[in-house]
């Protein structure tokens, strides 16, 4: 289990090339996937790999202790070294969760809100300059598997848990590499076929959601692998089931109910409602923890805006297990979503960069299902069909 | 236990300031120590607790599969993170060991001896400008359980180690605060007369070991605690048992053998004899792991001369107990050593900074024990009885 999950991290994953820095992030726990990829990696000739333990019970005695006005601190070093891997051209793994769910159940959600680590800002700025070859993939904690078959005992939960993401990442083939190159074909196929649509928005309707998003004049539609500036392609997220889009960070009018609960750091988001106007958020509520959204929402100037709309079939691994993961990697490849914050330059053409999400934060809610219709919008007022039934029209 | 071990390291040892922001750098698999110290921290007032693991076992990946010409390659966000805590005041607090002893065993040792993780270079210079107040000290791990008790079963050799680390911390005491601070008045007072005798060198004689250290004319004797340039008080070492002072790199002539096993970053020195012409190790034996040694010797122009001579009576806690723990921290504070490489600026006066050792390593060897003689010289040829049977003589 552990070998096939460090090859694929490695190779369909981040695509680590001979001589580069490889950097493992990860949750404390998860040192025998982070030794396998290690191996794995000085096997393949990295010139060094670096490991990075993220103790999330340190960041929850902070939330419980720590002076109000330091916790939005984060020490220099800590983007420093995002910016030094972007500088060395590095390839980048990141095991999720990296704060299991849970774990920050019962802090006060306003100060949760303040403290984003082990998220950060340099992270997004490597990754829209193309420096880095990285890759986020799950890898099974007992508090996760706690959390999703609550019903089970703790080692059927971890079983349970660990075989549904050694299904979802195509690890159950016995090829999962050709597995990986099918799946990535069909995504670019579909990704080129909106793209040469040109919509000027798109709309989302279904229980509880009403919603037009509009786009930019070079948004393009991406999926699957994507490359860096010197042309190593890789697999940014594995799974991946989605094709997505930067909208146009002004233009969102409506309401969309979230069909999945949400996970921010560890505290869940249930029953999540967002009122949008004039592309902002301005109204947000939930059946729990709807103040951490909110906090996180009014982190800076653009963190109540869209960044990202993106769409998922039904046709992926994902959806059809019927599993809530709490965790966003997994559920927003459920399900079609939208993100606050930060916006993929990779997804405009450089015209259009000065528009798009600035923000700090970037967090993804699913709005799609089965019952979720979705159509495209053209400037000329023509309605395209998308997504009828999670299958897509075009 | 992790409650009395935090507060020591918060407190007594590192002295940590409200305000401040504190690193806890351990190894894989001390998590539950690092959060019992982040929370003592954040209660009392840390800015920002940034815990750092070290992982012995990705490091053991690299000495088996990385390119030759990789193995001294340090990312350069490592030394930056600790120039930036000298630069931020910060509080510092390592628990060791942070290769559990053995890990290594069985890779090529000149490879070991070119990759000197943890250990970096810029440590040592934010020690000697005096900008962190910091602490080392030792919690029991497993393996190294294991390796000091081999008669024992796993789980009794953990419980002894436990056990003897309360002891030699003093945390058996019911003030242990108390008994450092009578400890460190021992200390502050030896160093305070070796001091005044204004010695020119100090020979050692006993079973194999006749050698003869110059000084530098500004040499003073150190022990206990110590102060940064903000005036924080605090023990480096904890255990600590040692005074010690800062030798003349370019004078050390005879033979030493060592008294205890030595365990360079997971590889185990026995039966090691050193011998010295005019400052620098000329000639290293032993009957199992020179070869790492040498390696170690050969790293810089400075790093087969003397950085440290220190002295250890038989009042200490550790010396009674006849265990050998394979860790400096601890066997240094058993018996009398000296050191290759880095030597302390504290222990000179200004004008003999220019002189000392500046070599990237620091590395202590015992060769102090009840029959090795210790005598003074000064430099008008007097001598004067330092330590007989263990004793001060002064």
């Amino acid at each position: 289990m552990l070998q096939r999950f460090a090859d694929l991290a490695v190779s369909v994953g981040s695509n680590m090339q001979p001589g580069q820095i490889l950097c493992i992030e990860a949750e404390t726990g998860m040192e025998p996937i982070v030794r396998a990829v290690a191996e794995r990696a000085y096997e393949g000739g990295a010139r060094f790999v670096d490991p990075v333990y993220f103790d999330p019970y340190v960041k929850r005695a902070r939330l419980q202790h720590a002076a109000d006005d330091t916790l939005e601190f984060v020490p220099s070093w800590y983007g420093n070294r995002m910016t030094a891997l972007g500088h060395e051209h590095a390839a980048r793994i990141v095991f999720v969760p990296r704060v299991s769910p849970g774990i920050l159940n019962g802090v006060d959600p306003r100060r949760a809100g303040r403290d984003q680590l082990p998220d950060l800002r340099e992270r997004l700025e490597i990754i829209n300059k193309r420096l880095v070859n990285w890759s986020i993939l799950p890898f099974p904690t007992p508090h996760w598997a706690e959390l999703v078959h609550k019903e089970l005992s703790p080692e059927e939960a971890l079983e349970k848990l660990t075989q549904e993401l050694l299904h979802v990442c195509r690890l159950d083939e016995d090829d999962p590499v050709a597995a990986w190159r099918e799946r990535d074909q069909t995504l670019h196929s579909v990704a080129r076929r909106l793209t040469k649509e040109n919509l000027d928005a798109v709309r989302f309707e279904g229980p509880g959601t009403e919603i037009t998003i509009g786009l930019l004049p070079s948004s393009t539609w991406e999926g699957g692998s994507t490359t860096t500036i010197d042309g190593v392609e890789y697999l940014p997220n594995v799974p991946t089931e989605e094709v997505y889009t930067t909208p146009d960070p002004t233009r969102a009018e409506g309401v969309v109910r979230a069909t999945k609960p949400l996970d921010i750091g560890g505290t869940i988001i249930d029953g999540l409602t967002v009122r949008f106007e004039n592309g902002r958020a301005v109204d947000i509520q939930a059946d729990g923890g709807a103040d951490v959204l909110r906090e996180r929402a009014a982190y800076d100037e653009d963190a109540s805006r869209l960044g990202e709309v993106a769409l998922v079939d039904r046709e992926g691994r994902i959806g059809p297990l019927g599993t809530t993961f709490y965790n966003t990697l997994l559920d927003e490849n459920a399900a079609s979503h939208i993100a606050l914050g930060n916006a993929y330059e990779l997804a405009v053409g450089e015209e259009d960069v000065p528009r798009i999400n600035k923000s700090a934060i970037h967090i993804d809610f699913m709005i799609g299902g089965d019952d979720v219709r979705v159509t495209g919008l053209t400037a000329d007022g023509k309605e395209v069909p998308v997504l009828r039934d999670g299958s897509w029209q075009l």
